[in-house]
Parts: structure tokens; C-alpha cells; sequence
């Protein structure tokens, strides 16, 4: 029986049954159930293709599990952020079709973090993922979750193919993913190699290495890119709007980022979803390099001796050092909690919306959904 | 010290000295000198780029031996086939120009082929590959190397895009890696559920499923895709033409592999350069699916109970039965051959030159490198 090798989740179907929430009268539920239902669509046209194709049926029901195990199910913000610019671009409400297509590139957009995630939790062996088994865990599946991982990235172009190649911007799309990939993985490359869970050695670490990597490993994809694709879909051509979106959207990803950072060790989990564990974890995070930069030689000292080993005791002692002086991780956050916010919001009221086709708005719904954030 | 992290490779260095051999009397030896020099210039572009994007020096450091440790070293068949088939097809020698951007295309075949290895290594857990050690294997790589394989895919679509960004088949050439990428991962996928290496179930082999594996995770990467690149470059436009091309080299890709299969278990080992083990890794190979197909009962319950199992003894029972009657592999493989021969010729005189701006000679050349191989 080929199913008995199949990775096995709950026994039932993947399919998700919300037509119904489309028409729920939360707004954010509504908005969120028409955005997941065009995965249902996509994923149907991956599954034809290899169909077509000629392969078997395990193999065909083996990459519905990867695609639907992956892909929806997490907060969808960046998918959805592509939807949400064409609209502010446009300044009106799409058309079916429009939002069909937004809505493609913004589960494109999901693929790609899928890969990368995919990827990642083999990587740093982890074990859980939104709730639920990393794939590479589940019943038989391990390191083939490798080659499910360039699958999902596959499905990328598959689907650029089939719904934009009539488009005069069809080639920028495919460049700005591959292009956004190759960042994506230089920035994972700098981490790993600076922050290996089981080798400790904080004199690699520094606000610039960690500039450097939360810019590669996060910023470019999670923020760049979706309005970039939006900005394409847009009918925005200049290259000089491309450069001032970038030019905003990286310090709002790096923002994002310290956040994150500062969440992980600051923020409840019954907010944030997790219990953080980036100090066990021997994560180059804004936390720790920020410590490093103020830690007098006593507490530099503590700090070699305690970070990023699993000992939930050191792990104690570097959070009650994170907050001693004159280190103070919660008011240095606070402080740039406050510039981050200024110097965005300073860029964002130089975008000349009428010579770009840009519009401040969306730098705005950007910073507005990040700032102060809890979780 | 960064550089401790960094995987160690004998303590010299990577750049190959081959200059003198590009005037070696040895036309074989030149060809392929000629052909390595290329990938110098492409690594150093590669290398150029990551240092511009502000990476620090140990994450370049590593990509290069990425780049080096998995990149040449081969046979280089593929690649080099895309130079010799833009010869042939243009009908004259390459000026230098041409001969550096068709053996950039040959690169990128090679890198496809690295991203693949390194994640194959990985998914089989290899322990060596062309006489050293798999890249995962090195000291202090581990999982990395999945990321690695990424970044050595991304190399391929950032050379494209420097080296023919102007070209009108830009586009195609980009289509054609992503597809036959994707076709790729198929075959893989095809593979690794269907003959896992620590479940043995032969009822999930067949000589149709060992075609539909074969040509998704061979024949479409290493027959048709250097040809059908050699073809773009060489202005052929028609769509006829690829059809073509590629109605007769997926069968003699098919054919490559069946060799490839055959020489496992009878080639030479100081022929093939390694010693067959695809019977103890539960391979669903050329000769297990023809004795599948042609074992008696008493036969079958030898394969069911032999075959696959890291144990020398079963393996030499398996080795026996494939040359027993009716099995009779040996005699089998020499009729497929025969026929394979016969029917690829047929194909290839029905190529019409005038027509497509194809040459029979590209198809000839390659059955003739491939046609009673021992190696």
C-alpha cells in the first residue's frame, strides 16, 4: 500500500471547509477566509500539472501534504500585505480577476517563506512549527522534507508561468524572486555560520552582523517583496520608485526584526504564541549584541560564560543581566522603539506620490501594523 | 577566529592551476582545461557580488568553497555538451565570445547538478562523491549544506541574468532551468517514496514507475536541457524543433541511465570508478524491475527476501538470481541495448535539417559518447 508511507496528519483530508467565514462579519475573518480560498485554487493547479505529468498517485497526494501541511497557517501577513497594497496603488477596491492575481503573488510569497522555513527547521532542528510538527517530523517523512522544500519554491514559477506570462512585467516578478532568494540566503548563510546552536563564540557577534542579517534574512522577502510585486501589478515602471520603496521598507523590516528579538525575551507568550528561546538557542538576536555593546567586563564576562547553552538556570542569569544597567535591553528598546519610528515616518513623508505612483499610505498601513506591536 | 568554523579542505586553497593544460597536446585534456577556466571567472563573479552586498569575509570564504568543493570535479559531460552542441549547431569554431557565454550555460547545467548532489548526499546519506568527501560530510558543514545547495541553485539565475540579460532568450533560458528544475524534483520525489532505503517493498517497483523516475530525475537535466540551452544560443526558435530534440533525447537519456543501472551491478568497478551498491540501497533500478518482471515465483521470493538489506551475503544472492534464467539480465541488457540503438538512430534520421536549424550530428555525437559505455 503506497498511502501506508505517505506522511499520515489526523487521517483526514487537507482541504479546509470555509466558504462560509468569506461572508463572516468580522472584516479580518472575512478578509483572511477570501485570501485562503485562492490557495485552494493554486494548489489545484499544482496538483493537475504533476498529474498531468503522469505521476503516480502517492506522489500527487505527497505534494497536496506538503503544499497544505507548509503553506497557509501562519499569520499570512506577507501574502495578504501584496493584496492590500494593489488596493491602496490602485485606490479602489479590485476586481475579481485583480485580486485573483494579487492574491496569487501573495501565496508566492507564502511558498517562498514555506521553502525557506521548510528548510530552516531541518537546519536548526526544530520541532514545532505554528503549532504543529515541523514537516521533517512528521511520519516519514525526514530529510525528504529537502527536496519538498525546492518544491515549494518550484511551485513559485509554476504559478508565475501560468498567470503572468502575457504580463510585460512578467520577467521583473521572476527576477525579483530570484534575486530575493539569493538574499534571503546570504542572510541565512551569515547566521549560520556566525550563530551554530552548539559552538558559542560571541566575539563573532555585533549590531552590524546583526543589521547585516536581519536585512538578508528577513527584511528583503518579508517586506520588499510584497510591495514590490504589488508595485509591479500596479503599473509602477520607475526604477527610482523601486529604490525609495526599498529604501523604506528595509529599516521598517529591521524594525520588525528588533522587535522580534526583544518579543522572544519581552513579550508574554500567550501574546507572541511561543515560549522564546533565542538565549538557549545561542541566537545572534538585537538583544544579546545590544548587551554586548553596553556590558561592562563583569557582565561581558557572565555573558560568555551563560549564553546559548540549554541550562534553563543561564538562561535565567542572562535575562535578569539583559535588564541590569547599563545594559538595560527594555529602555534601550524603548529608545529605539521611538527613532526607528521617527526616521520612518521622516522617510515616508519624502515619497513625492505624484512622480512615482507610489502612495504614503502604504509605507503607513506598513508601520501602523508594526508599531508597538505586542505580538 | 571565523576561519575556525569554516570547513577545512586540506589547508591550500581552491583556485585550480591549470592554465598549462588549456595547451596540452591531449585534445580531451585542453577541451576540459579550456572549459575549467570558465568557471574561475564565474566563481570570481559570484564571489565579486556577494562581497559587494557587504557579506563578511568568512561568508564569502565559504560560498567559494561551496562553490569549488561541489561544482567542477565531475566529468563535466553535461556541461560541456552545451559548448560542443553550439559548435556543431553554429558549424564552425566558437569565437571567444561565444565559446565563454555557451560554456557559462554549460556552468550552470554543473550547478544545477551541484544543487542537486548536495542535497541528494544528504537525503541518502552518502559519505563520499567523486572521490571525496560528500559536502555535508565536511567538518563543521552538516545541515548547512542544505542552504548551501540553495545558494549554489541561486549562482545559476544570477549568471543568467549578467551574462545574457539582453539576449531575446532570456526569458526562455530562465523558463527552461525552472522547469527542468521542477521536472527534476519530481523524479526525485518519484524516487525517494517508491524506494526508500530502509523500507523494502517491491510491490511498488515496476519497469513503468523505473521510465517515469528515470526521465524526470535524469533525462530531462541531462539530455535535453544542455541541447535545448545550445539550441536558444544558436537562434533556433520553433517550438517543432525543442519537441524534437526532445522526443529523441529523452529516450536516450533513458537509455544513459539504463546503462548507468546495468554498470552498478556488472561494470568493472576500476571502469566505473566506484563499487555498486545499489542492490544493498534498495535502488529501484534497471535490473531489479526487469528481474521483477521476469521471475518466476520461487525467484520473487528471493528478490522479496534479499534484496535491499545492507547485508553482503543477501546482496551476492541477488547478484546470482540476476543472471539466472529467466532473469537473465546480462542477455536482457544486451537486447535493450540493441534495440535502444536502433530505435534513437531511427528517431534521429527522421530530424529534418533544413527545416529547424537542427544537425543530426548533435543527436549522433551524444549516442555514440553514450552507445556500449563501460564507464
Amino acid at each position: 500500500m503506497s498511502s501506508s508511507l505517505n506522511p499520515e496528519i489526523d487521517g483526514h483530508t487537507y482541504k479546509r471547509q470555509k466558504t462560509d467565514d468569506i461572508n463572516s462579519s468580522d472584516p479580518k475573518v472575512a478578509r483572511r477566509a477570501k485570501f485562503e480560498a485562492v490557495f485552494d485554487v493554486i494548489a489545484e493547479e499544482l496538483l493537475s500539472y504533476v498529474k498531468g505529468e503522469g505521476m503516480p498517485k502517492d506522489a500527487v497526494e505527497w505534494y497536496e501534504k506538503v503544499l497544505y501541511h507548509n503553506t497557509p497557517g501562519g499569520k499570512l501577513n506577507r501574502g495578504m500585505s501584496v493584496v492590500d497594497t494593489v488596493e491602496i496603488l490602485k485606490g479602489r477596491q479590485l476586481e475579481e480577476e485583480e485580486y485573483k492575481n494579487a492574491a496569487i503573488l501573495g501565496w508566492c510569497v507564502e511558498l517562498l517563506q514555506a521553502y525557506f522555513l521548510v528548510a530552516d527547521d531541518i537546519m536548526d532542528q526544530s520541532v514545532t512549527r505554528r503549532g504543529q510538527p515541523c514537516w521533517y517530523k512528521m511520519p516519514n517523512v525526514g530529510n525528504i522534507a529537502i527536496n519538498d522544500a525546492f518544491m515549494l519554491e518550484a511551485a513559485i514559477y509554476h504559478l508565475l508561468k501560468k498567470h503572468f506570462r502575457q504580463e510585460k512585467y512578467y520577467v521583473d516578478l521572476i527576477e525579483l524572486f530570484l534575486e530575493t532568494t539569493f538574499q534571503t540566503e546570504l542572510g541565512q548563510l551569515v547566521d549560520l555560520i556566525t550563530a551554530p546552536e552548539d559552538h558559542v563564540d560571541l566575539s563573532k557577534f555585533s549590531l552590524e552582523k546583526h543589521h547585516l542579517i536581519v536585512v538578508y534574512k528577513t527584511a528583503y522577502y518579508s517586506f520588499y517583496l510584497p510591495v514590490a510585486l504589488a508595485m509591479h501589478m500596479s503599473g509602477v515602471e520607475a526604477k527610482s520608485a523601486y529604490d525609495l520603496a526599498l529604501s523604506i521598507l528595509i529599516p521598517l523590516g529591521e524594525y520588525f526584526q528588533v522587535q522580534d528579538d526583544y518579543l522572544d525575551c519581552y513579550g508574554k507568550p500567550e501574546h507572541i504564541g511561543k515560549i522564546g528561546t533565542d538565549i538557549l538557542d545561542n541566537k545572534c538576536s538585537w538583544n544579546v549584541n545590544t548587551a554586548l555593546k553596553y556590558a561592562t567586563e563583569e557582565q561581558r564576562k557572565i555573558l560568555d560564560e551563560n549564553y546559548g547553552q540549554k541550562d534553563s538556570e543561564k538562561e535565567a542569569k542572562i535575562k535578569a543581566l539583559f535588564s541590569q544597567e547599563p545594559i538595560s535591553i527594555p529602555q534601550r528598546f524603548e529608545a529605539y522603539e521611538k527613532e526607528s519610528y521617527e526616521k520612518i515616518n521622516g522617510l515616508i513623508e519624502t515619497v513625492d506620490e505624484e512622480g512615482t505612483g507610489l502612495k504614503k499610505e502604504v509605507f503607513r498601513s506598513f508601520l501602523a501594523k508594526v508599531y508597538k506591536r505586542s505580538k
